[in-house]
C-alpha cells in the first residue's frame, strides 16, 4: 500500500498507538491553567541538581521512566529513543538519558523538536523496526535564556512579542497496535495516523524577541502542505494545534492561512497560548521551547483524544532556529514546523 | 521478513543503495593524503563569507547539489533531508540547507551524525516512505574551535591527545535500488545491508583535550552489539572503520575489544588517522568532527566499495558528547557511535 502522499506527507497503514504519556514540569507551570493536568512538577526549577542543566537532564530522565511505567512497560522494551532539547550539543538529553540504555537518536528541531520525535518514532514502528520507541522533548527556562539571551541576574525587561520558555519534559512511548491487552478490548490512548514533515521557512525575521513571528510562516507551509498532500480541509481537524507561536505569532498564521483561502480561526489552539495565563503569569505572548508542545500535548491534549472530546487534530510543534552565534552575526531566524496526524484509537 | 536483529540491529530487506555522494573539504584537509579524491576543496577556510559559521553552510549546500547533480536527479526528487553539524542548535545546517526547501530531520549526534542521517535515510528508503532521501553532516575547524574550546587568536597549546575538526561536508544520496538505469546494468556505488543504532555510553572522561578516549567505549559498545545482533565476528568485514578516534582513541579501542575477546587490528581504519598526514601537518591525535568521517566515507571509502577492494565494511562515526557549558560545569564527555553496515551493489 502506498503510505507516501503527496510531497511532505506519510498516512499510516498500520497507524501506531501513544500507549504512555508523562509530563514533568516546572513551578510557574504548575501554577499555569494546565496545572492540574500535570502528572508532576518539580518544587523549585534547580530540582536540587547543581546547576539548571542537570536539573532539565532530571527531568527526562523522570519524564522517560514515567512514560514507560505508565504503558505497563520497562526499559529493555524500548528499542529506540528520539529525543532532544534546545541547549547546544543537546546536553540535556545527553545527560539525561544516558542511564536509560536505550539506543538513541537525537534531534535537533529547536521547539519542533516533540513533532520531529513522534514522527520518526511513528515511522519506525509502523515500518517494522520497532515494537515500543519513546519519543520525548524537553526545555527549561533558565537553561534556555542562558543559552539564547541574557543571564537571568541582569534583570533586562522583556518585549511584550517574547514569549517565556516553558521548564518541562513531555514524553510520548509509541508502540504497535495489538501488542498486548488485545483480550481485554484495550484502547490505547490515541493512534498516530500520519505525518507532515516540515521544511526550512526564512522570511528574514531578525528579532529573537519575537519568535512567534519568525514561526508562523513555517506553521502556515508546514498546513498548507499537510491539507494539499491529504485533500482535506481545515474541517477534516476538530484542532489544530500550534506548538509555541503565541498571540503574535497566531495573528500572523490567521492572516496568511486567510490569504491562501482557509480561515482556520474555530479550530485553532496554540499551546504557547494554553499553558500559561499570560495576563497574571507575566508571560507576555505565550509559553515556548520544546517542552511546551510536549508537555501539553501529553497532559491535556492526549486525554481529549482519549476520552473522545477530539476525533483528529493535527499536532504541530514549531520551531526558530537560531543560536546566541547566528544572532550576534546578524542572521536571520529562520523557522521550521513538524506535523503529526493524532486521531481516537478505536476499540478492537 | 522479519528484519529487526537482536537489541539494536536491522538488517534491510531491500537494502537502499548509495546512487551519489560528493565530499567537499578546506585548504588544510585537501593538502592531505586523502586531497586528490575529494570533489572540491575551498580556497580559505572563510570561503569569502562573512564568517566560518556562514563558510560552513555554504559548503553544506555545495554538497548537498553536488551530491544530487551527480547522482542524475533534481532537488525535487529528495524527499528527506537528514543533516545535523557540531554547532549549537545546527546553525550551519539550518543555513546551509533552506535553499534546498527539502522536508528537514535535523539531527545532533556531534561527530557520529553522519551515522545517524545515513541510518535514519537507509531506513526511510527501505520502509518505502521515500524513494531518495539525502545523508549530510559537516563540520568546520574554526566554527568547532570557537563552539567548543578557545578562540583561535589565543593561540593555546594544543596537547597530543587532541584531534583537529575537519573543514568539510559530506552528501549521501540513498535511493530505492532499481529506480533507474536498471536496463543499462546500473550499478549503484554500493548499499546498505544494516545498522546498529548507539546508545549513550559515560564512562566519566573529562578532558576536551583527549575525545577519541571519550568516544572509544561507545565505539567498542557498538561494534560489540553488531557482532552480536548479527552473530559475526570482526572477519566478517573486510573493514572497521570508526570516525575519529585517533591513534589515543584507537588503543583504547583496541585494548577493550580484546578483552571481549576479539581482534580488530588487522582491519580497524579510523577516518581521523586516514585524513591527515599528523606528522606533517601538526594534527596530533589525527582529525576529528562530523565532516571527518563523511568526506573521508564519500570519497575515499565508497570507491573502494564500489570497485570491490572491499566487499562489506562496517562505518562507524562516532561521537562525543559535550557542550561548553556542560564542560564548564565539570561534567564528563559520554561517546555514542552508530554503525552502518555498507556492501557492494550486486549488478543487476
Amino acid at each position: 500500500m502506498e503510505q507516501k502522499k503527496g510531497k511532505a506527507t506519510v498516512a499510516f497503514a498500520r497507524p501506531p498507538v501513544i500507549c504512555g504519556a508523562a509530563s514533568i514540569v516546572g513551578k510557574k507551570e504548575s501554577e499555569g491553567p494546565l496545572g492540574p493536568f500535570f502528572d508532576r512538577h518539580i518544587m523549585d526549577d534547580g530540582k536540587g541538581m547543581e546547576n539548571w542543566e542537570q536539573a532539565e537532564s532530571s527531568m527526562q530522565k523522570a519524564a522517560a521512566d514515567l512514560s514507560i511505567t505508565k504503558a505497563g512497560l520497562k526499559r529493555d522494551d524500548i528499542r529506540y529513543l528520539f529525543a532532544g532539547d534546545l541547549l547546544g550539543q543537546l546536553i540535556a538529553t545527553s545527560f539525561g538519558t544516558v542511564d536509560l540504555e536505550i539506543p538513541l537518536f537525537g534531534l535537533y528541531g529547536a521547539c519542533s523538536t516533540m513533532g520531529e520525535a513522534m514522527s520518526l518514532g511513528a515511522m519506525m514502528v509502523n515500518a517494522g523496526y520497532a515494537d515500543h520507541v519513546l519519543s520525548m522533548a524537553s526545555s527549561h527556562f533558565a537553561s534556555a535564556e542562558r543559552q539564547f539571551r541574557f543571564p537571568l541576574a541582569y534583570g533586562n525587561q522583556r518585549p511584550f512579542s517574547s514569549t517565556w520558555t516553558v521548564t518541562g519534559c513531555g514524553s510520548v512511548l509509541v508502540g504497535k497496535r495489538g501488542l498486548r491487552d488485545e483480550k481485554k478490548s484495550f484502547r490505547p490512548m490515541a493512534q498516530i495516523a500520519g505525518i507532515t514533515t516540515g521544511r526550512i521557512v526564512d522570511m528574514e525575521f531578525r528579532d529573537s524577541m519575537n519568535m512567534g513571528g519568525a514561526m508562523a510562516m513555517a506553521a502556515v507551509d508546514t498546513i498548507l502542505q499537510n491539507f494539499r498532500d491529504l485533500d482535506v480541509e481545515p474541517g477534516w481537524y476538530d484542532k489544530i494545534i500550534t506548538g509555541d507561536l503565541g498571540s503574535v505569532g497566531q495573528k500572523i498564521l490567521f492572516d496568511f492561512l486567510e490569504q491562501a483561502g482557509f480561515d482556520v480561526r474555530g479550530v485553532h489552539m496554540d499551546c504557547g497560548m494554553t499553558i500559561f495565563d499570560s495576563a497574571s503569569q507575566d508571560t507576555h505572548s505565550g509559553g515556548s521551547g520544546c517542552g511546551c508542545s510536549a508537555v501539553t500535548f501529553c497532559s491535556y491534549i492526549l486525554p481529549k483524544i482519549q476520552d473522545g472530546t477530539w476525533k483528529r487534530i493535527l499536532f504541530l510543534p514549531t520551531g526558530a532556529l537560531l543560536s546566541q552565534i547566528s544572532f550576534n552575526e546578524g542572521q536571520s531566524v529562520p523557522g521550521i514546523a513538524h506535523g503529526v496526524v493524532i486521531e481516537r484509537a478505536e476499540r478492537r
